[in-house]
């Protein structure tokens, strides 16, 4: 998508380790008008697919959902971290490892939220290594719904994630995909 | 706000402790066109204020910030809760006491998104102590920002952070204000 491409090439900033940082836009200030746009193009990607619940994860998927959510007409349900053992049975949990963070923490979402009749759209931010869509993905397969696909904003296309979860059957949007980024430069994959 | 009281009523759930559940529609699924109505209540408060960003701290503020945000047409700012010390000084920090988990974090926002010449109206789903919101009010001040007000989802009106926050000077527009509540009643104040 041009207008994120474009975006990324003029406030994103590459860091060493590999870090996008975008959080002039993305995920710590927000560009609500930007979302919009994304939003829609999630939208024409999924819109016969009859999507009736936007799944995220807490804290930077919930803005770019919230948006999506608009367009498709649905609500959001987003996944929360927590180090709480929860042992009322009341919520499906699933185990996710953070590359940034170098930790693994548990997601839950309540089980009275995510139905076998829900048809599910994962939004996220950033696929990279592919961990935290994974576990999204988890959460739907252990509720029984039914699982459209996923809407990105930025995938690392150099990182293992995309093409892993692809080659597993999920179908994934992603608005910007970068095939390669160094201090210097940074580009798409066309 | 009649539509906010009568969706309380109807969906949420007063917890032993105090606590009222409202995560079907407000902070865990989030009824994305309810948020819409709350979003043009508090721009029908706030719209002659020329407010030119939204602050709000994760995670469950970002979804009502963001669609507030586009009633005002301006960017969302979320300060991110940490346990990391940032030592570069990029970032404004401020110490939140959390009651419902019984802890205190770290909130940051980076200095480079919050500016003298920021308008800033703050955004949360809940006001019961105020410590959240105290914080913002203080990273807002760390700033040299001027703060317009707060828009709140729904007042705990029977805890104090409300009426001491007024008493500061802070305009504090919640769209719900419960005057009482217990397993079996809620009220509001009016």
């Amino acid at each position: 998508m041009q207008l994120l491409e474009e975006r990324i090439l003029r406030d994103g900033k590459v860091r060493a380790g590999g870090i996008l940082k975008v959080d002039g836009f993305l995920n710590h200030q927000m560009d609500v008008g930007l979302f919009a746009e994304l939003a829609k193009a999630w939208h024409a990607a999924f819109r016969d697919d009859d999507v009736n619940k936007i799944l995220t994860i807490e804290a930077s998927g919930i803005g770019l959902a919230c948006i999506a959510a608009q367009e498709f007409g649905c609500p959001v349900l987003f996944a929360k971290k927590t180090k709480t053992k929860n042992i009322d049975g009341s919520v499906y949990t699933t185990r996710v490892m953070s590359y940034t963070h170098g930790n693994v923490y548990d997601v839950i979402v309540a089980k009275e939220y995510l139905r076998p009749t829900d048809r599910v759209l994962l939004i996220d931010d950033f696929l990279a290594n592919g961990a935290a869509l994974e576990g999204l993905c988890d959460l739907v397969r252990q509720a029984g719904a039914t699982l459209v696909g996923a809407g990105i904003a930025v995938e690392k296309a150099f990182q293992p994630g995309g093409a892993r979860l692809r080659a597993q059957g999920l179908r994934i949007e992603s608005l910007a995909r970068i095939a390669a980024m160094s201090e210097d430069s940074l580009t798409f994959v066309r």
